[in-house]
């Protein structure tokens, strides 16, 4: 058997970038290790940056995103008892953030593919790289064997890419936060409009949601924080410590339908190509949740890519797949630098000394209260514009 | 003897405080350890804020800053092999910031004071404070005694005030940095227009200026830096090692006629009062230099005691008194995180990781593409507006 593109992963990624080249008569396979109602159901990011919005609906894929999706022109940030909004309306006009799971993207490109005919093969087995430092690379599953020009790892993390490449090849960079995040999906409408990023004494809490109907919280909790301490009660009770911090505000609990622990890590592995496996979104790099960065680096890694490869088809050059690693990195590193800022701005350090807190304190104020302040944290939030080639 | 106001400490903070209670009609005595001679030569800052600068001139004093002072209207931020300007002139129109050294501050200053009448008194010895919880506070030195209705300590991060107020009462925040600066006098016209403040792999450097003959440069140094392993040529050296790093530009070098090591510390005591003694400028808190702050923060807090103090003079109501601690501390550690802002943008540190060089140089060119970005340090570095009442 043999494709153009070898893809391994159905996440988003791997999924949009089959999908991206096929609207530029590229032939792909996707590979996903997991079932298509893992892929369809996993709790994800839901923050869509402006482009990342743009990019699915110049897709075409755009549809239902644009009917169920909920459009924000602001997020708030809470401390010291009150709420300071970042009116992205005023800040960077023209741009609004949209909160859609991603799992709903994930359905909507595998019913794309899929209707497009495309081949995504969900539970294959012992995916394995080879030769991709050859100009013959092919990939091996379930006994049977795909030869492919390229292959891009759009596998996540802990996939199975990455590894692929040689010791020695990769540099990698690496940020371990001293907490994780709590994550609880309920079944109840958000207590407010907008985000809520709340800094406490007791620690970061975020309110956000998913639809008019689920709301989705996160708590700062320590990095090797056992579930079963977490019944449902005491997540609400925090909630409400951490969010009921300004008059009139009243969390309205529910149901609890979901709950993990995420850890806070910042990972960049570079370069992002090794002969003719390219890395994109999780499987090179990752970052912290707070500023809802993840998913949206990904799609900007699959734009450039995709670019990069109907160039390489159309006119034989590789001039830009040569060039996809270094014009991701300028992106993703400014994401890595975004997501520490947040993360430092709001949460709350057990090794903090009082010096700290209070510069913390201070920089909440300034960016509450300085209006090119409150612009760095909003452009970086709605997304800065993608670069000439991305 | 008895006075209104007695200050300890002959900087830029006690005499202007003097100055400025006079043009309010208030008596005051300024007590120094050192000599005028000493006073008038120590280099130290050279940067003033807008606001410093209209301070200054507004309080008659600002005649010969205004002819020698150098307004500069930007600065450059020198990495990656380029240079790139922070102007100000579009950043913050408006707002310049003046090079002007300290110690002609303190020299036009000490010639108002005594062409008015002013009693300011050098090489006094054993200046301490006496009950300055009660309504009658005193000063004792050299065997007189000095009965003032408050004592402000203007006399540095060393000075005999902080430590005259019994354990317990203040709150120290500290903050020490893993490096030093060598700063450096040169009789030579400096190599560029603007202050350019360079980051490299060897450390951080400066080229600064006090006048169109002297150059002030600075490097990046460990904490324990030993002086006499910087001989001239050596820090020649190193300065164009660091500065030389974009094409045409070169070092111009000369005579040094001084040199020094500056530690680099954050620090801030609250509250700045206990009875009827108040701590401004350096007694009260200290910045690493970077943000070229702490003697734009000393004339905010002169400003602010100025008000409560004429306030108090003319109502009776000690109520801007009381709120002067609350009332300067916003502004103290609104730069006490620029300043660390700055040092950690610029500065190598022993234990960075590659991730945070990464995270470092993500962030230079954040600040230096964005304008949002280089307008949150233009507007901290030319000082943001005074508070109402300060």
């Amino acid at each position: 058997m043999r494709t153009q593109v070898g893809i391994v992963g159905a996440g988003p990624a791997g999924l949009l970038l089959s999908h991206l080249l096929h609207l530029q008569g590229i032939e792909s396979v996707v590979l996903e290790r997991r079932s298509r109602d893992h892929a369809e159901g996993r709790v994800r990011a839901g923050v869509l940056e402006q482009g990342t919005t743009d990019t699915l609906v110049e897709a075409g894929v755009g549809e239902r995103l644009l009917r169920e999706g909920l459009p924000h022109e602001g997020i708030e940030l809470r401390f010291g008892g009150a709420g300071h909004r970042i009116a992205f309306e005023k800040l960077v006009p023209g741009h609004v953030i949209t909160v859609y799971g991603q799992q709903e993207i994930v359905k909507d490109l595998i019913a794309a593919r899929l209707a497009a005919g495309g081949d995504v093969r969900f539970e294959v087995d012992d995916v394995a790289l080879h030769d991709v430092d050859s100009g013959r690379p092919y990939l091996t599953f379930g006994g049977e064997r795909l030869d492919c020009d390229f292959i891009v790892g759009c596998d996540g993390f802990h996939g199975v890419s990455r590894p692929s490449i040689p010791p020695g090849v990769l540099t990698t960079y690496e940020r371990e936060y001293p907490f994780a995040w709590l994550g609880v999906l309920a079944r109840v409408r958000p207590s407010a409009d907008e985000l809520i990023y709340a800094r406490t004494e007791r620690g970061f809490a975020l309110h956000s949601m998913r639809s008019p109907e689920i709301s989705r919280f996160y708590l700062q909790v320590s990095p090797d924080e056992d579930l079963a301490a977490w019944p449902d009660e005491r997540v609400w009770d925090e909630l409400k410590t951490r969010l009921e911090t300004v008059p009139g505000f009243t969390l309205t609990t529910g149901e609890i339908i979901d709950k993990g622990v995420t850890p806070m890590r910042g990972f960049v592995a570079e370069p992002m190509q090794y002969g003719r496996l390219f890395l994109a979104g999780d499987a090179a790099h990752i970052v912290p949740p707070t500023g809802a960065k993840g998913l949206n680096l990904a799609v900007a890694d699959v734009r450039v890519l995709t670019r990069a490869l109907a160039h390489r088809y159309e006119t034989g050059s590789a001039d830009l797949l040569d060039g996809y690693s270094r014009a991701c990195l300028r992106r993703v590193w400014r994401a890595q630098h975004f997501s520490w800022w947040m993360t430092t701005l709001l949460h709350t350090f057990d090794t903090d000394d009082p010096y700290a807190r209070r510069l913390q304190t201070s920089h909440l104020e300034y960016v509450t209260s300085s209006e090119a302040a409150a612009r760095t944290l909003a452009e970086n939030y709605v997304g800065l514009p993608y670069e000439p080639g991305d």
